[in-house]
């Protein structure tokens, strides 16, 4: 972990000059190779789904479905304990997004003028759960649960089997609590142009959900051509954390590398002012790597990590503002206030006994959440992702004369005649 | 107005297969173009803007920021009648959409694990409003009265000059309402490159809004690669119209000019179970048609509308749902109770009172909304659209003790032993 010294420099330069530019991924042959699988699922369906598991999976899979008795098997396989931490997790989660189910009324704008909004389930979506380097049944809570409480009325979930041509019994643990029932053995571009197309066994759907590698990231921007959405756009993970002086140098970097631990690509940065607090926290990297089963992993994300000098608290806001972390933890004295400070981040984890790990399981927030610097455009996962909002005007003879004769000057002044008599039309016939 | 039988055929087959597909507009080179315009804007800056909208707009303009006398001189320019035209529509547009500000308390999830998400808004945001064949001032209170209700630090507007290097002043008349100062006067894809990449004048924005033709559509596509992100994906705008015995046929057919008016690629679409209903709007059209000033237009769009025979109600939410269509008006009797059947559509206009230049005007709802069958997955815009959520969490040690086991049960079961002892580590040392 390289240690920057920008005090007073905050704020004067870009990320990229700073030396905290996020890393741009060439993307070579990307595009290329996944719109051939796109195409070839397009036009041959199950099949050449199967012909891909085959060829980069290699597995072969006979059946791209789960069965039920497959899903019974499962449920025996996984742990009463394990189980107990799924329903606690997604207790949490369900209660957190409950709440974010909207509920607007009528506005009457003018008398006559009645408008609203309904938030309406998006019919049918599709969730990919990756599962490759770990089966990430915390993916599918965090997609799963909200589409649920939105009321999705078709969720498709696409998840790669195993080398046996197995999904991971967690996932279909989880996947039979939400209630989530079409599931199929499938992974990479060839999952997301499944859900994208449809096929024999596949339903198509509207919106596209879920992490993955870069072929799925690739796939997931390239059916976005063909009129699918897509939750958001994928970047590796990211942590910023915030220590002042008694944040305890364990615990963050425990914190640090719980998210080096992702990928080797995972961003890791250490934000503080006293260069002392980040010696310790290098110091127990160190020490709590050894042990690490995932230190090869880590070791390259932290490698590429920086240890950021700042000033003070407020050269540190305008750096977390600057970078807009998916994930921060505010590590100090003052977290409280801090945190209102924070204009452009994920999620934010505040004090000493808040780390990302519990947000990525079982506070009840969402884990799904905006990379690459997003974060100040876009939200995480949440019920609104599910949904998508009609609004509706229902206007009376006397609310038409009161909005009319505005909408008649607006109409004419844009050169819009026809709009003008539509009202015109309306407010003669019965004037 | 082609007539198409569908009776007992909704649902069977596809939009397609039963003459109601979208038009494929093929790009042509137009990517190549746009990419041109991004790149020189973004390396050449404010003289590049300059010198496009030389070449493309045929206007010499020497400063691209409208000054504050231009606005003051604007406001002498628009009539009184106008001026409270526009103040009565920007008030129904403020009472509607400050109704969509999202106040969610704190859940606690657990004894002392606390969660909440704070609707934050996005600091920098950028406009396009155009101009060519009208200056649609309507669309910009359509997207400034969200952005300004939001809180929206930079607003930033772009909207190309007329001939004498000037813009309408009705627009600038609106920008001075809503309380926007940022104005520049330029449009295309250039006007999108100088707001998503910034130049001497203009700054850049995170998130670009607003309708606009095939090369800002494009360039907005093209700039989300560099991370900006955009209101929505564009289409020809759409009107579906479902009318039954009792639907007066000159508002119909009014309703059907005001959509088709807009662009020879605009959509319309009549739906009805009797073919004498259709008939007489048919017979209206024509009749309305002759005195229209874009008659030409309207002709062009109506040459290549449908009137679609159908069954029965039933039948006619199927087809409305299947469509997804971006305005939809119910002129029937029971259009409440239909109303409520829909699940795919921009904007629903109940009733005979309710015209959809109603909607695109003053009755509070937004205009901008979805096209091209995105109404399946997208929303129109709203106050949402201007804001990102950030979630929260604050856990006590006794919560990180409520949740602590089942976090690491999970991370262990993933695989992911980092994460599991960012929770051991804390609760070891205080345990």
């Amino acid at each position: 972990m390289q240690i920057l010294d920008l005090k007073n420099k905050i704020g004067k330069s870009s990320l990229e000059e700073l030396g905290l530019g996020r890393p741009v991924i060439d993307e070579g042959d990307l595009e290329k190779s996944v719109t051939k699988i796109l195409k070839k699922v397009k036009t041959k369906g199950d099949s050449a789904i199967r012909a891909f598991t085959q060829l980069l999976d290699g597995v072969k899979v006979k059946k791209l479905a789960v069965t039920e008795k497959e899903i019974q098997e499962a449920d025996k396989l996984v742990s009463e304990e394990l189980k107990n931490a799924i329903r606690l997790a997604a207790s949490n989660i369900r209660k957190f997004h409950e709440a974010q189910v909207n509920r607007t009324g009528i506005i009457e704008t003018m008398p006559g003028v009645e408008c609203w909004s309904r938030s309406i389930p998006i019919e049918r979506v599709g969730l990919y759960i990756p599962a490759g380097s770990a089966p990430l049944f915390s993916s599918l809570l965090m997609l799963g649960i909200p589409a649920a409480i939105a009321g999705c009325e078709q969720i498709v979930l696409c998840t790669p089997p195993d080398k046996e041509g197995r999904v991971h019994p967690a996932i279909l643990f989880s996947a039979a609590l939400i209630g989530i029932t079409k599931i199929f053995k499938c992974g990479g571009a060839q999952a997301i142009a499944g859900m994208a197309y449809g096929t024999e066994s596949i339903s198509r759907v509207y919106k596209i959900f879920g992490p993955g590698n870069r072929f799925v990231t690739m796939a997931k921007q390239l059916v976005q051509k063909d009129g699918i959405s897509i939750d958001m756009p994928a970047g590796p993970t990211e942590l910023l954390v915030y220590a002042d002086d008694e944040a305890d140098p364990v615990f963050v970097a425990a914190d640090l590398l719980s998210q080096a631990e992702h990928g080797a690509d995972s961003q890791v940065i250490l934000v503080g002012s006293r260069e002392s607090v980040v010696r310790s926290v290098r110091l127990e990297l160190d020490k709590q790597l050894e042990s690490l089963p995932r230190k090869e992993i880590a070791e390259k994300s932290l490698a590429n990590s920086k240890a950021v000098l700042i000033e003070d608290e407020t050269e540190a806001i305008k750096l977390i503002n600057a970078y807009a972390p998916e994930h921060l933890i505010l590590n100090c004295i003052n977290a409280d206030a801090l945190a209102t400070k924070v204009i452009n981040a994920g999620s934010v984890f505040i004090g000493n006994y808040s780390p990302e790990s519990a947000g990525d399981y079982a506070s009840g927030t969402n884990h799904v959440l905006p990379t690459n610097g997003y974060a100040k455009s876009y939200s995480g996962v949440s019920v609104d992702s599910f949904v998508k909002k009609i609004s509706y005007q229902k206007i009376t003879e006397e609310g038409l004369k009161n909005i009319g004769p505005a909408i008649e000057l607006m109409a004419a002044a844009e050169g819009l005649e026809g709009h003008k008599r539509a009202v015109e039309y309306r407010l003669k016939n019965k004037g």
